[in-house]
């Protein structure tokens, strides 16, 4: 018996009409003769309902009961799919992230799996039961409770069909597949039928907000085929898997952006072995993830040292700045939220050079200054101000031919 | 150092300055220099929120999925808590029941506690922080997750409090304390000081709302004084503890009144030797739980049997009702859901007769009739119609002169 796990984001179980229509969804799926596993958001907007809570008690609430507070959201919706699917007539049985041993490290609010015990999910497919986990949680070896980070219930989803051996984790979301654009800012955007790990990673990693990014290196590493979809229609979203020759090898398959960063530059660091080590070292400590890092050349002994991290993360890096720049003698730091990063991500662009020559002149015709440029085998990212993101992603969309004919 | 146990009710946590105020009173209690440990409810209306959003789902939700639905209420307000005590720079930490070890037993929605684990309660108070426990819940030895039924929170509390040899469970609410009759219909009623277990199980079995009848068992049981008090003031509320000669033995301590039960008769029941087992075991089997139980005088082979039960499980008793009618080939069943049940408890009443033809007397001369009686050696209770029981539970309070000087 084949078996499916599915995952349902927070606007798919967003009130009760949809909860049902999910709780339909999963039942056809396992009257189809296959064992189901459903991993579950938070409905709707309770995950940010609870965040204003905790902050109207605590401007600074301890993480590890943020972690208990917040995994609340999950452990409702997959009792009530539950008790959804039960109304189908189908038998339902739902479990925390704990009850079912996904264990994690002890980083609350951003903790990663480390083992899954799935011994009683399989008990209770071979009752021929419906399993509903709560996603987004695990639990440390303590028993304490933690939870993935924003779109963690992909990576529990992943994290299942792995340990279970699943032939696709179905990742159900309100978009109707992973599209060469984001369709809101190219309406000619075109949706892809398949795309490579490595093209999803780079994808998830720059801005296409569709998988967390965790759960996209998680399914590569254990060879989990993925289906992104959407749970308002019975169209075929995006396959992704591992590429091979038999995939549309398009030198670009997609332009993403993201504006949800922004950018940070500590001036006239002593250009000394070390330096940068001490000063990662130091935001990492904190737990502040950092995306692109620049350093510029070095004059007459002092350089320049920028990076990019998410804009939620800045009220905490810039007291871990202030450390480092008194700690380094540097001469001060700056910071910009006004920017944006615009990306284009393709496997062909291993086999194709120019890629980047062209993409810095389409946004030079364009009148767009770049800030900062980062480069990876199958991606090219420049940083540019905000505002210009916009015309940035449509020209190069437009230049590369992604639209199609 | 003491071990205090504080247990707050769900409208001494119902808004967020509530909340905060409850946090003073728990670190307080803590800088008096003692190991403190909260259980607490969910906050406000939470719960009825939750059992709303489940009917909407499923008219008759499986009640192990009611249970993870319903146990999320605490773990919300427990992390709450421990944020709002964080804020004001005491560490604590929070726990759900099953964290904690509340061990149960597997009845969904009206679990029974059959062990108490607190190894890791016992850790963090000596690490010096306030333990939090979200009340209401258990975990069955296979990891599911249990509720205690309504007011399980007091249950928590004092096995808590017996496990940890705690000095004082207090129990917080939105009354001052046990009273001598419900304020509301006697404006003259009076607080307790000091009430026996037994009293105190007598008065919460038969309509004092103030404690879970089997919280106060389980005081009895295990010797754990009680101080029932209320959260927005600092007087002393009523003690409940062991009856000694110390105590103020009053013939009458108080008079309760329960509107929430319903009258079921089955009629015409051949009478013969495991009748009425046959009867109440079906009940029991649903987890239909039985109140008062009369059967009259047999009439040429046949008898009635009445019993009540609570309104909420009339539905339920029903359907084992029709069976057992047939089962037995009785004539028929009826039902009266406007009756109240009006009681007198007293520890006095043992060595004090007399006291029965007194209610009976005052019932009488203010024309109410006495559907159902039932005693015991420190209560008196008679079922009576619904619209009487204000004007009985006054003329009682009076006559008995409960209302002091």
């Amino acid at each position: 018996m084949a078996i499916v796990v599915q995952k349902y984001g927070g606007t798919s179980v967003g009130n009760t009409k949809r909860l049902q229509n999910v709780a339909k969804r999963v039942v056809a799926t396992s009257d189809r003769g296959n064992s189901v596993v459903v991993v579950v958001s938070a409905l709707g907007d309770t995950t940010d309902e609870l965040i204003r809570q905790a902050h109207a008690i605590n401007a600074k609430p301890p993480e590890r009961e943020f972690d208990v507070l917040l995994s609340t959201g999950e452990q409702m919706s997959s009792a009530l799919l539950a008790m959804a699917i039960d109304a189908l007539g189908h038998p339902a049985i739902s479990f925390t992230g704990a009850q079912v041993g996904i264990m994690t490290d002890a980083t609350h609010t951003k903790a990663r799996i480390v083992e899954v015990r799935a011994k009683r999910i399989k008990e209770e497919l071979d009752r021929g039961r419906i399993v509903i986990v709560a996603g987004f949680q695990g639990v440390t070896p303590d028993e304490d409770i933690t939870t993935l980070g924003r779109g963690g219930s992909d990576t529990t989803a992943v994290a299942l069909a792995a340990q279970l051996g699943a032939d696709v984790c179905e990742v159900y979301t309100d978009v109707e597949g992973i599209f060469t654009a984001d369709p809101r800012l190219v309406p000619k955007a075109r949706k892809l039928a398949e795309v490579s790990y490595d093209e999803m990673l780079e994808m998830a990693a720059t801005g296409a907000r569709v998988l967390q990014l965790r759960s996209v290196e998680y399914a590569r590493n254990n060879k989990v085929t993925l289906h992104v979809r959407s749970s308002f229609s019975d169209e075929d979203g995006t396959i992704v898997k591992e590429g091979d020759e038999s995939m549309e090898q398009a030198i670009i398959s997609g332009v993403t952006h993201d504006s949800g960063e922004a950018k940070v530059t500590i001036l006239g660091v002593p250009d000394k072995p070390g330096v940068a080590a001490s000063v990662f070292r130091v935001l990492a400590d904190r737990t502040v993830n950092v995306d692109m890092i620049i350093q510029n050349v070095s004059e007459q002994g002092f350089t320049d040292i920028s990076f990019t991290l998410a804009k939620e993360d800045l009220s905490r890096a810039k007291d871990a700045v202030a450390d480092v720049v008194a700690q380094l003698g540097a001469k001060g730091a700056s910071y910009d939220e006004d920017i944006a990063k615009v990306t284009l991500v393709g496997a062909g662009m291993r086999t194709h050079p120019g890629v980047a020559a062209t993409m810095f002149e389409v946004l030079a015709s364009n009148g767009i200054n770049i800030e900062m440029i980062s480069t990876s085998s199958i991606k090219i990212s420049c940083v540019i101000a905000a505002e210009h993101v916009g015309t940035a992603v449509q020209a190069l969309h437009e230049k590369f031919g992604l639209a199609g004919e």
